[in-house]
């Protein structure tokens, strides 16, 4: 990234070495050493340290801008150091900021940290995380563009409770009852009627009742979905070259943020270990429709250890668990055409084969005693011929989180919002 | 696209003149000639016309997959035709559609075309619509990554309503009270802090108690925010930049779309001209604080003749029109280091300086009787060290809406919402 003509950025600073130049950004540290200060200097792309030679007056955050030259210097993060002939404050600050910034970790705690994001964020570990969401959003898109899929914005503001009643936000809209979509499902189904292969990025909103480490109000969902499959193992084939896209997405523009966190990105194998949920319960045993976090975690580690694989897809669960417009297992009506993708043991992605036709909507409504009524725009897609199809649903701060090993959803959200916090 | 080994896309058929090949899709139309039928195929990229011996017994929105031989047929719209051996009909649909699709134009009046969304968006030329606005952002996005910035997603869900009190949507939040982001305008330019240049592409929400061709109470926002700037010149600069790159993006991928549209794309000059409030008043007369939507085009014609420009900034708004972080004009406070663009006469894109010194916020907020009490997360921002700083946004539906020539936004909305419209 370059963008001023008289000014170098913190990240093209290796390729002038032994030249004079300009730089802007703020105050990121300062440590006097009596006739010399050493100054960091952070700036969009990153850091660079300053050799400024007497007192630095001002305090951190202060806007800057240097000019000085560039020197070798093996000691420093970045192999150089510039050595500054002047600097000139153009925004002063002199009072102390509510969390230090200026080491290498924060060590302010979680929610002090999350209520001064406005200057938290800035800190470099923090920064390296939204640059890394950034390019898996990029990777996202490129992915799917390059394999024909046209990306769609639908609406947020909808009639009614999409996939059943609970966890649900109300708006009041001019006097009547609006409701925040949970997910853009109903709407990403209606247009593979249009384009076949759709995706949208955007926010979607759970009134959780659980502060978790794991759970938001409101999270970005990465949604797909495709027509003309033969089943949910075609969807599946999808979410591998995505995750693989992703990956490969933050590897070419996030090396430097990557090394910063310590994280190295995992590899996603040509196929990834899939085993049915039938045969989950025959190997590590439990009952009910569902798995619990520990179970996930033992499946997790068995496709590490036989396939070597951080991720492996669960097929097959139970029809009662999953929502009214999954398909079933032909010939085995109880399991569903549908999966989870495990990365490290914890579930990070869902998606299936729907239904297609209408009267399988209708029955499926009834036999869960649900009217078809509120769902009129939504069926009237099925009513008028769709063919078989399916997708899936990747919750991007959840994707964030796995890989970089954080320890609650929170790091890894510029503004989370929980049932206690909707603020800064 | 490509999607399936076996399967041909209608985008791809003029490649395989004299080859067998199989396509799948809807039936868009047919015409029965006694011994063979017409039957127009859609598919996920566009339409082919098919000569099928026999009668075709299914209707409308059927889907179907058709094996035969692809020949040159000048009198097609596509300058092939497929003459098929073999139809075979996945999922038949007997009864008659709620809007007749078949035809070259929707007929049917705007209401019933947007109630039946589900089925009138598969229409050619609405799906052809929102083939634009997938690649209008995607030569955003695109754009605006080359220059260097970093893509945000910031909260929907905030505690306050942002840039004053009026037409805000009301959430139950926890027994508590939140709010619909009307813009993503705080966020974005906090995170000018952490990255210098951020883009945002979303949801925003204003609860416009007007049913009007140009408004709707949800849109997507396109938002820009630049840090390091030295006044709303720069920031035109980017806007011109990602007209460019909308427009080029558009005409790469969607020359068969804009061809159905009958839409040829504007050009951007090198420089967009620009004249000042000021010069407007001086020019084309008038008072008050704004310019009625009859001056605006006056304005926009002047460009066209003067300097062959469809588009053309307004600069300089008097303060009092603008929200209180406008940065005012250096040495005529009464003016704004503000923009309009205008696009064939409309607004299209408003922008400009931001204020980024603390005690300048608070004297604007107090100016205005606001207290600074529920932007305490925001003021942060400015408080700890902000450079000069501006931005813009683009409303992706009016965007669109301009370049087709549509009459009213809900034409350019996949789902709209407003006063009176929630559903489908």
């Amino acid at each position: 990234m370059r963008h001023q003509k008289d000014r170098i950025l913190s990240s093209q600073i290796t390729a002038h070495i032994g030249q004079t130049i300009t730089m802007c950004g703020w105050l990121h540290a300062r440590r006097s050493l009596g006739s010399i200060t050493f100054v960091v200097l952070r700036d969009g792309a990153g850091t660079v340290q300053c050799v400024v030679p007497g007192a630095v007056e001002v305090g951190v955050h202060s806007v800057i801008r240097v000019t000085g030259r560039v020197q070798a210097e093996p000691r420093s993060q970045q192999g150089v150091e510039l050595h500054v002939a002047s600097l000139e404050v153009l925004e002063a600050v002199s009072h102390t900021p509510p969390v230090n910034i200026s080491k290498q970790e924060l060590s302010s705690s979680a929610p002090l940290v999350l209520e001064h994001a406005a200057t938290t964020l800035r800190h470099p570990r923090r920064r390296a995380v939204f640059a890394c969401s950034a390019a898996a959003m990029q990777g996202f898109r490129r992915t799917l563009v390059e394999q024909g899929f046209t990306e769609v914005q639908t609406p947020k503001l909808v009639a009614s409770a999409t996939e059943g009643g609970a966890n649900v936000f109300e708006v009041g809209y001019f006097g009547k009852k609006a409701y925040l979509a949970q997910s853009p499902q109903f709407y990403k189904q209606t247009m593979v009627g249009v384009f076949e292969r759709v995706f949208e990025v955007g926010p979607v909103f759970r009134a959780e009742p659980h502060a978790t480490a794991r759970h938001l109000s409101e999270y970005v969902s990465l949604d797909v979905e495709l027509g003309f499959i033969e089943n949910h193992f075609c969807v599946m084939k999808v979410v591998r070259q995505v995750l693989a896209g992703i990956f490969a997405q933050i590897g070419a523009t996030c090396s430097r943020e990557l090394g910063l966190l310590g994280v190295t990105l995992p590899e996603v194998p040509e196929a990834i270990p899939h085993i049915h949920f039938r045969e989950v319960r025959a190997r590590f045993g439990g009952e009910g429709q569902d798995l619990t976090p520990q179970q996930e975690r033992a499946v997790g580690a068995w496709a590490n250890e036989e396939y070597g694989s951080p991720f492996v897809f669960v097929t097959g669960y139970p029809m009662g668990k999953r929502p009214f417009y999954t398909h079933p297992e032909q010939g085995a009506e109880q399991w569903s055409n549908s999966f989870d993708l495990l990365y490290n043991g914890l579930e990070l992605i869902t998606g299936g084969q729907r239904l297609h036709r209408y009267g399988a909507y209708l029955q499926a409504l009834q036999s869960r005693g649900m009217s078809p009524e509120p769902f009129a725009g939504y069926l009237e897609t099925f009513r008028y011929g769709m063919p078989p199809h399916g997708g899936f649903a990747i919750g991007l701060e959840r994707l964030i989180k796995q890989l970089v090993g954080a320890s609650n959803i929170r790091e890894t959200t510029l503004f989370p919002r929980d049932m206690n916090r909707l603020t800064p």
